[in-house]
């Protein structure tokens, strides 16, 4: 079977997509990747869902190294001088959360992984609820970076949750039994969900909208209600 | 005047490019980079290219975090299984040289450098010669390359010398007063060139066909004759 390496965030999407490769039948690999983010909670939850799925991992620490590349950036979850927006996913006031080219780091870390070891593709989780505020999420970027990688590698970037929301990946994922409650979405610093950033708020209302059941322990469990544009009654 | 990111290898190429630039005045940044290459003395090299031309260097250690990445590589240049292969640069035994997604690589921490910091262009050095060798270096990857960043960031990719040859661009630095004999070519580990690399017959056969001395101290001064495809009578 052909071999396959996914982007593992420890986030739901990335492994939903790590489980919908495995009933696919791919021979699967995760990759995850420290880049000096604030929410570096994540990576222990990218541990956990790799150990639980029974994947190998293959952990790249790129935090010291980019510290001068990022060092001019005022991003919150780089730059360590700006704090976490609170709000909803699709506000302007999330700009502030891009980290500048990391999609694009990442999928060229993954590349160079991907070649090293003759996989024959790279699976990468962005979805349509990343759009308004990630450049490097659009379709536009993940078809023009698939071909850039291709000429590079010959490997194929595959990404088939660029036009799902949130809330259908929930369902998805529902269905393939991910385990939810190891995932990890919040912007802070965790070690618990704090119900108030965008990535907070945009988990909570993708579950309320999939109907189903959210596992996550918020700090803030009501917040998300109170920007949400999803119809709540 | 805007502000121009040079990946500045210590090569003579990214070192006529860093001239070029200043020249043409741009503020111009030299970002130089190890990624775990064995011919790591081309960062010495840009280190005093750097100084030399009086201009800002920001350095980027990914070595140890790239050690994972290019575990399964057979590179004679990151994996450090094989040996350095002796020849033309043109030659088909010069494949194992590729570094997997090296460029990729090198071009999405620019694009996050350059975007940080506000910086318009990332200027880059690949030329014509490169093309047999390295699909990273061929103008259907930079053009694809150049539309994926500037999607990702906005920046734009500046390169200049993919359609020159190196004997064209040995004419260019000439006339730039580029210090020569600062730069670093050799595919070996150093501190002085083989001469039997291909990197160093390339280097050796272009000073010839530019009609400019070569400043180079060669461990085997006349070898790159007697694979030269050049017209040497």
């Amino acid at each position: 079977m052909r071999e396959a390496v996914v982007l593992l965030s420890g986030g739901l999407d990335s492994s939903t997509l790590l489980h919908e490769l495995l009933a696919d039948g791919y021979d699967t690999v995760a990759l995850s990747v420290f880049y000096g983010q604030r929410h570096a909670w994540e990576l222990k939850a990218a541990d956990a869902i790799a150990r639980a799925a029974d994947v190998p991992q293959v952990k790249v620490d790129l935090g010291a190294a980019l510290r001068p590349v990022f060092a001019d950036s005022n991003s919150s979850q780089v730059g360590g001088q700006t704090s976490v927006p609170e709000g909803h996913y699709a506000e302007d006031n999330m700009a502030i959360t891009v980290v500048p080219n990391r999609n694009l780091l990442l999928l060229a870390v993954a590349g160079a992984f991907a070649a090293s070891r003759g996989a024959a593709v790279i699976a990468y989780a962005a979805h349509a609820g990343d759009h308004a505020q990630y450049p490097d999420c659009r379709p536009e970027f993940i078809s023009s970076c698939a071909k850039t990688l291709h000429l590079a590698t010959g490997v194929v970037l595959y990404a088939p949750f660029q036009a799902l929301t949130k809330a259908e990946i929930v369902q998805r994922g529902n269905s393939l039994r991910v385990p939810f409650g190891l995932t990890w979405s919040c912007y802070t610093e965790g070690p618990i969900h704090c119900g108030r950033c965008g990535t907070c708020v945009e988990r909570a209302e993708a579950f309320f909208l999939a109907q189903v059941p959210d596992p996550t322990e918020y700090i803030d469990s009501d917040y998300w209600k109170t920007v949400s544009r999803a119809p709540l009654a």
